[in-house]
């Protein structure tokens, strides 16, 4: 999505370690314009899917989400992670690796949100190593819901967990796939990425 | 906002302890198209204000605010809790406390999306005590940026927080006010409330 992809190229910041630092307009101040041209274009790419649900994890996927699941015109679930006293009831849980903190934490979402009838939708800020995207799938697959998909707003394409995902089978569209950050310059996949 | 009351009494639960549950709709899954109507009405309330910026605090408040903040044509920053690697540099800093889980956490937002220029309207899920709300306001005293206001979707009015800091002036706007859980039944605010 050439809009995205201009705005990295003009506001992201590469610093050591891979970290692609988006904090102007993606997961600290969020640019509210650019989201609703993130979900239009997620639209056009699931419109016809009869997605129920759309699913994120806290915190930065929540406003890409809520933005979104107003074109689907449903609602959204946010995972939690960790515990919180506020959920009662029975929950599905998964591991999800961290590499911002470090460590693993759980992810929950109570088992009243996701049915074996919805079809759902994942959306999220960023898709790297792939343990966020893949713990929210294990999610969908324990309520027994139908996984149409993932719509992700940027993908570093040079880890491994997209790739790994799509060749299990899950159909993830990116809307800007990063095939290197080397020298501190985004460089975006042409057809050679995949 | 009868609205959001009607949706209260429907599917809000009394917890032990003084706790509202309203994860069918507001805080785990939400319902985007009831935070489009409270978007509107806090639109309604802040409309003249030249809002230039929403401020929230992470997870919960991040969907209410980027719905709001479509309205409102502004970007939105949400404070984080605690420290993250993926912020560099200097940070506004406050401190809040956590009756959901106990003890005190840090929140902080980033100098480079809150400036003295900025006119900033709150947005939060829950007022009580008003520790989230004082922590907040007190980023944007320090970023020398002039508060609006809050808008919050559900104040519990029997708890001091809204009252002790519409005393000391902040303007608060609570879409749905609470007097009292007792019984397991909520009622909201007459005129009496204030």
């Amino acid at each position: 999505m050439q809009l995205l992809e201009e705005r990295i190229l003009k506001d992201g910041k590469v610093r050591d370690g891979n970290v692609l630092k988006v904090d102007n307009f993606l997961n600290h101040q969020m640019d509210i314009t650019l989201f609703g041209e993130m979900a239009r274009e997620f639209y056009r790419l699931f419109q016809f899917d009869n997605v129920t649900k759309i699913l994120t994890i806290e915190a930065s996927g929540i406003g890409i989400a809520c933005i979104t699941a107003q074109v689907f015109n449903c609602p959204v679930i946010f995972a939690k992670k960790s515990k919180t006293k506020n959920i009662a009831g029975d929950v599905y849980t998964s591991k999800v690796e961290s590499f911002t903190h470090g460590g693993t934490y759980d992810i929950i979402v109570s088992k009243e949100y996701l049915k074996p009838s919805d079809r759902v939708l994942i959306i999220d800020d960023f898709l790297a190593n792939g343990s966020a995207l893949s713990g929210l799938s294990s999610l969908v697959k324990d309520a027994g819901a139908t996984l149409i998909g993932a719509g992700i707003a940027i993908e570093k394409a040079f880890q491994s967990g997209g790739d790994t995902l799509r060749s299990q089978g899950m159909r993830i569209e990116s809307l800007a796939k990063i095939k290197s950050m080397e020298n501190g310059k985004v460089q975006f996949c042409d057809n050679s990425c995949n």
